[in-house]
């Protein structure tokens, strides 16, 4: 491997963190911190195509794959995107890489908005050489491949407003984008609400189509031209492909997603939404977003017999959408529901159908890059971590034992709220999540406003407006030092540190493109 | 006046037209044919933005235009775009230029997607030395004005498409955008058809919002964040201005709009529909796309009827919506209306209550830049225009005595339909409309298939399949040399020529951006 021999250079940025200074060839700018951002330059400028180059009668079809990425230009090395709002239950990533390398194509850099271990056949690809590495999310086998040093070049992990970032800001140039549209016509106006393997919104296809060299559309469903809704424009695309599945539909989304059952976490998330009640974030108006988990579901349906208690009705929440926000909606407790993904058939069906159920895409909501965006006018956000130390630093992408596990999803955007609280259990497996310094930084104490756990909630001191706030309440507000010290107390001491090398896997940009911390090579 | 001294250089293009090779200091491409196109080179790159420019909470607010337009640095010399969407009740271009003039700025170009008789004042604004010139139809008071010889630099006309390209492909940098909003919040989403002024769609002011340096919405009805739907993404927005009025609802939209009662004009509608029936266009799941002056409604009207009878359902049309198109909607003789703008209050209802009813930009529908648009998928459009010659080059900006008093909004685009027909009154207040050779060519022979007259239907002897599948009609289908020579005698001769001088005073722009005709100053 060629990369193992280099000696890679590394200097120390704004959040304390040893990072490499250049990565993949490209130069790289250091996290100077988390709202020091000062761009310069354009936007990346796409070729100027003409309809000369395109059929009149807007039919853009060819036979398969292998035709469409032929016609690409396919060559080595090039960069080929995907996005998962098929998630695990996705078939046309590998797909396209597999067709790829049976074109004889080598050394492509895959670039997904995120991976599922169902694309575990990639770690082949880059075994056989056809993928040289992953810049995107590096989750489950694709993540143990990454931390044992075996895939060539530096992954390159980025938030869902980062990847908006970076194409649009030209720091990846995208060859060709693969989009899976469970609704398309042949002009390759695509969609994700209809079809036998709907998904609900396809926003993070949205900036590939809008900036890659060639672009195509692979769907199960094709329909009469005009496919309505749009949100993939025709405009935009230059072949499409119909096939007989671009997915497990079982996978896709969930039938129905469940809340946790877990005592512990019922009781974290119980908490957060007495956290929003009693601080005076749930008030008329209001707005906040939650994931799929099972904490964050708990934590909606809590929050939702609250308002409904208190008489207080939200003007948006933000999805990841499922039947917990899509009843929200339907019982009047939100104006809108301003969806980045689907997780469940109640969340499909919702935005395919209520006008008032709105996708979204990276640009609106997450790009850092833009005249601002969604994510900081969200009044609360309640998020995951695989860990959080005392500063209020969070992790996300990593375990305690160094192992790259997960994508950043939107976590890092999502921080940008106006209270971000984490919510988590204090220890896992008998690991507390609650250490002295974060294997990997995903976000920056300054980011983080609260961490919730069973064992109380510990609010960052720097937000003494929200420690004044539930002053007298009957909350267990607590400082993140005691929290670690009983769960110390449970675990029987701190988590052991991971032993690694000295060689980079992956690094972790900031929403700024920056270079926020490190994965290193397990040892 | 500066440009009077210069001589300026001009060349012969594909369509025999002598052009200025130059244009407001800008070296042109000549026509070289309809379809001869293979663009260079890439899109315009817009400057990198950064959330930490822009307030957190969201609200781009500012108390005044003064004040966005000193926050967006006026300067002489800059480009300030309009969209048209207000129509002849539009307040918010004149108000921009005029506090523009107030603040001191000189020397500016006018860059509207239309321009209306109620923007006369841009007449004394260039007279006073704060409009420069104006690229953009030029109709009323301004066409006068400018065929007069007495605006400084040249006018550029342009179709909607050729806008987009000219905006997306750099040749027309917009500095700032002044983007009048039915609806928008603070932040800067904004939307056409709601609110005391709505106007339906607001896709011309699209490009703008996409490429501009500086963007400043402009509305009379603010609503808390999020502004559903958002045709135009606050994410692209710099300001938001809040004033009592952008526009006369009068003028904004008709009340409703009036089929013609002229008897030759209904005649004209009449065989047009016949047409599309007779020639087999008509067909279930075709399309076609007319605009909202007198004939156009009349023929829809007709074809509806037509459509009932034969139990004909069209997949789509295309607007300038209008009673006329929604009600086919509403009784289900077309799947969807794709709609460019918006012409009555039952377009303007339609298109905000049913999901079936959508609003489109000039990128998807007319973009000649892009890969593959709307416009080459419509079966039959039906225009207008104020000459056709007997070569079937027609005219649409200026009359036969030489004054510009059209823009060329869709036309040029909209001829790239399977079928592209003129329905046009023989003769109007005794001048021939068919002629040896149109005053200024918009679009050429080579794109336009029939002539629908009160006095027959002249069918390019391009389209043999055209002539072929009416053959056996009814339809009094005629040389267009026989309908010349019929009119001729009714005028009393063929009409007399312009006087006009040899020096330009505005462009005609095809599709692809090349030039393809000069309008002359009158002697």
């Amino acid at each position: 491997m060629s990369t193992t021999a280099t000696r890679v250079e590394l200097a120390c940025n704004a959040a304390g963190r040893l990072v490499p200074i250049s990565v993949n060839g490209k130069d790289q700018r250091l996290y100077e911190g988390a709202i020091q951002d000062n761009p310069q330059g354009h936007k990346a400028a796409p070729a100027i195509r003409s309809c000369t180059q395109y059929p009149e009668n807007g039919d853009k079809r060819v036979p398969d794959l292998e035709t469409a990425l032929r016609k690409c230009g396919l060559r080595n090395g090039m960069v080929i995107s995907s996005h998962h709002h098929l998630r695990d239950g996705d078939r046309v990533a590998v797909m396209a890489l597999e067709t790829a390398g049976k074109l004889g194509a080598r050394d492509l850099m895959w670039f997904p908005s995120a991976s599922f271990p169902s694309q575990a056949a990639v770690v082949d690809l880059m075994e056989a050489g056809v993928v040289h590495h992953i810049e995107g999310s590096m989750n489950g086998p694709l993540g143990a491949y990454t931390t044992q040093g075996k895939m060539r070049g530096v992954g390159v992990l980025r938030s869902h407003g980062g990847r908006w970032q970076a194409i649009q800001d030209g720091e990846v140039h995208i060859d060709i984008a693969v989009i899976a549209a469970p609704t398309a016509d042949a002009f390759g106006n695509a969609d994700g609400s209809h079809g036998k393997s709907a998904c609900g919104s396809l926003g993070f296809a949205l900036a590939d189509s809008m900036y890659a060299e060639r672009v195509i559309v692979v769907t199960d469903s094709l329909v009469p031209f005009p496919c309505v809704p749009w949100q993939i424009q025709g405009n935009s695309v230059d072949y499409v492909v119909q096939v007989d599945s671009i997915g497990d539909p079982g996978k896709i989304v969930s039938g129905t997603t469940q809340i946790t059952r877990s005592p512990d976490r019922l009781r974290i998330a119980e908490f957060v939404a007495r956290f929003l009640r009693d601080a005076g974030i749930m008030r008329n108006g209001f707005s906040f977003q939650a994931g799929a988990g099972g904490i964050a579901l708990a934590f909606v349906d809590y929050l939702r017999h609250m308002m409904k208690e208190d008489g207080v009705k939200a003007r948006f929440v933000r999805g990841g959408s499922t039947r917990y926000l899509v009843e929200m909606l339907q019982e009047g407790l939100t104006d809108y529901i301003l969806d980045g993904q689907t997780f469940d058939l109640d969340g499909v069906r919702s935005i395919a159908d209520d006008p008032r159920h709105v996708a979204t895409s990276p640009f609106t909501s997450y790009n850092f890059h833009g005249k601002g965006n969604f994510a900081s006018m969200v009044d609360a956000v309640v998020l995951g971590a695989t860990e959080v130390d005392v500063n209020f630093n969070a992790n996300v992408v990593t375990h305690s034992d160094g192992r790259l596990l997960h994508g950043i999803g939107g976590w890092q955007n999502c921080l940008f709220a106006g209270c971000s609280i984490l919510a988590v259990p204090s220890f896992r497996d008998r690991i507390p999540v609650i250490v002295d310094e974060v294997t990997t930084i995903t976000g920056t104490g300054e980011m983080i406003d609260v961490v919730a756990t069973e064992r109380g909630i510990a609010i960052n001191p720097r937000r003494q407006d929200l420690l004044d706030a539930v002053k007298g309440s009957r909350l267990p507000i607590r400082p993140i030092q005691d929290i670690q010290a009983d769960v110390e107390k449970i675990c029987g001491g701190k988590p052991t540190r991971p032993r690694r090398t000295d060689r980079p896997v992956a690094i972790v940009k900031w929403v700024d493109g920056s270079v926020l911390d490190t994965v290193w090579q397990l040892g």
